[in-house]
């Protein structure tokens, strides 16, 4: 789908050693308005730190965001502030705009300096390659370890929405090793896409799991250039937009890390919404709970202790657990542990101590994922 | 080592179904001075419940506790409590004491009611088997997926102090599924005992991380039945006891399920050393810098993630990190990968943000984690 004053581009500038695509440019033939949520990792690569000066510097208009992978420009110092901030400015003389105009964002190993002439070099055949059919190129060029690019896309009142992402591993709530990038040819101001971000990230990244890590450089950017000339309805705007997130947010569950199942969880009758979501994201992250997940054992002691170890205080002993429905019990084994061998897999959680409801994904934990990560960098 | 007026036993009940050792007794032949600390996790199971209540009613003084693995007494409600009350009521009616005066303790898969019978039955064996040189027999008795049975001994002025755990996954700070019984002919009082615990605790088996779970029935008890007539110095006996506990707590960690590698995390400069300890804490249960590990793999910036994702406010972002003693970097990686080749190893964090600090004990998170809980229950 094409998302009207937008074009994208991406090249391989040898940032990635193996020749793949790492370079990648979201261009807005007007100023976007543009607003951003970003990791709460302690340690804030250098490329945020720009990003979030330059958010305040534009007055929240934006002409491009500026990505690459293979390199994360993180742990870096004022050394690497200043590499991003030279990428940025040969990227604004190419587009003829103010640097304070380009957000920048990077992916990949921590603690390298960033190869700013490589970046430099190939910021022309960025530009000449922009077009506005390329988002599938966007998508493949902010890969790590993901093994399939992420898109997903909406249309509110005849506006469109176009958004990627990237992350398989190293997620948890609250972004973690994850990026995406979201562009609307929706007219909405600064605090109505500002608000309506916030409410689709709460309800999508940030109920994602894969390993319980956060990192350094994650963050989501949505850009609103408002060339369709349409002004949606800020509720269906937030809706369409969380769709969107949604959408990208299980694609990243669904890619996790050595992932062979993609598991719904529901938690319900918790003290609060806020209760729920934490005890939502213990059981996600328990490598005991993921493991017997993957070995499709109903093992459900396990989550129970999972509950218990949340942290939250809840007025009733009592828990009901369905795995795809089921009342799991001595009595069902064998049903759950057929429901256990699906590929989709929704766990039902109900505390007796409240109303408060959350609705997490999250993946099973395999030898795979430890395949994976056993052997990243070098 | 004996220890004056004790004696343990173990038999195999039938609770496990592969006929191995799976109950157990320690018995001191006067009243033994008792303190305990328990799981911190919010559902607690019925043999802590009931534990908890004899402490209080025995005015801390006891005569046995009974023990066994292949089955956890959890998630069973009213019913669990009765099972083990039965179970206590037998063996007291066998050493002709107070039911009040034994504790009990459970380990194994969750949800599952009790076989009363089948203990009750082996009650009179276990009783005629009691003897002072059985505590290696005590040991094997409570193992689930340990690989090795786990006893540590010291002497303090004489007086003896021997003990025992079981545990090797779902380990955690804050008491894990995690089971330990010392046995001490030392004389002190309960305020002397339940102080040298709390501390011993807090440097050794809360010191430890293997995957982040915590279960429902850990717990820690120590005898102190002052065979010996030997009263040791209060600080003396404090340190000897946590000599014994960590022991046994880094036992755990080199049992880790499915470990290669025992890692050492020493943290310096923190704000606080509560701030050292939840830093120490989330870098061991990182599954990517464990993963990490596994691989040899000196990927620095997932221990720089893994600080700033504990949440602790830092007062500088400059971090050094050393593996075997070298100070990574760049420059270092072949020398930190060797150093990450060996069996035991010592990781240093220093943050420069204030003087605390922390010792933490972990392991590698490996696929042979990922056999062991993909198919445990069934």
């Amino acid at each position: 789908m094409i998302i009207r004053g937008f074009k994208t581009a991406a090249v391989a500038a040898g940032i990635k050693s193996d020749g793949m695509l790492d370079l990648a440019l979201i261009c807005s033939e007007t100023p976007a308005v543009a607003a951003a949520v970003f990791t709460q990792n302690f340690f804030i690569a250098a490329p945020l730190i720009l990003t979030r000066r330059h958010l305040t510097a534009s007055g929240h208009q934006v002409r491009a965001v500026l990505v690459n992978s293979g390199n994360a420009n993180a742990a870096t110092g004022e050394a690497g502030i200043h590499a991003a901030q030279e990428c940025v400015e040969a990227l604004a003389r190419g587009l003829a705009c103010d640097p304070r105009d380009v957000l920048v964002s990077s992916t990949g190993v921590i603690g390298r300096p960033l190869p700013v002439s490589r970046i430099q070099t190939a910021i022309p055949d960025l530009i000449s390659n922009l077009s506005p059919t390329n988002i599938d190129l966007l998508a493949r060029a902010i890969m790590t370890t993901d093994t399939v690019p992420k898109i997903a896309t909406a249309e509110v009142g005849g506006a469109r929405i176009t958004g990627v992402a990237k992350g398989a591993g190293m997620i948890h709530p609250d972004m973690a090793t994850m990026l995406s990038f979201v562009m609307t040819d929706a007219a909405v101001t600064h605090p109505e896409l500002d608000a309506a971000l916030r409410y689709a990230v709460h309800h999508s990244f940030n109920c994602i799991s894969v390993d319980g890590d956060t990192s350094t450089n994650d963050m989501v950017v949505v850009l609103a250039n408002g060339a369709s000339g349409i002004h949606p309805p800020a509720g269906d705007f937030r809706e369409k937009l969380r769709e969107v997130c949604t959408e990208l947010a299980t694609a990243i569950v669904r890619d996790g890390e050595g992932a062979t199942k993609f598991v719904e969880l529901n938690i319900e009758g918790a003290p609060s919404d806020e209760a729920a979501r934490t005890i939502g994201r213990t059981i996600a992250r328990s490598p005991l709970v993921k493991t017997a997940i993957y070995g499709a054992d109903p093992n459900w002691g396990r989550i129970v202790g999972a509950i218990g170890n949340s942290g939250v205080p809840l007025s009733s002993d009592r828990v009901d657990i369905y795995i795809g429905g089921v009342p799991i019990s001595e009595k069902t084994l064998d049903m759950t542990r057929q429901k256990l061998k699906e590929r989709e897999i929704q766990i039902r959680v109900v505390l007796h101590s409240g109303s408060g409801v959350a609705r997490i994904w999250t993946c099973d934990l395999t030898d795979g994922y430890i395949r994976i990560n056993a052997d990243y960098t070098t």
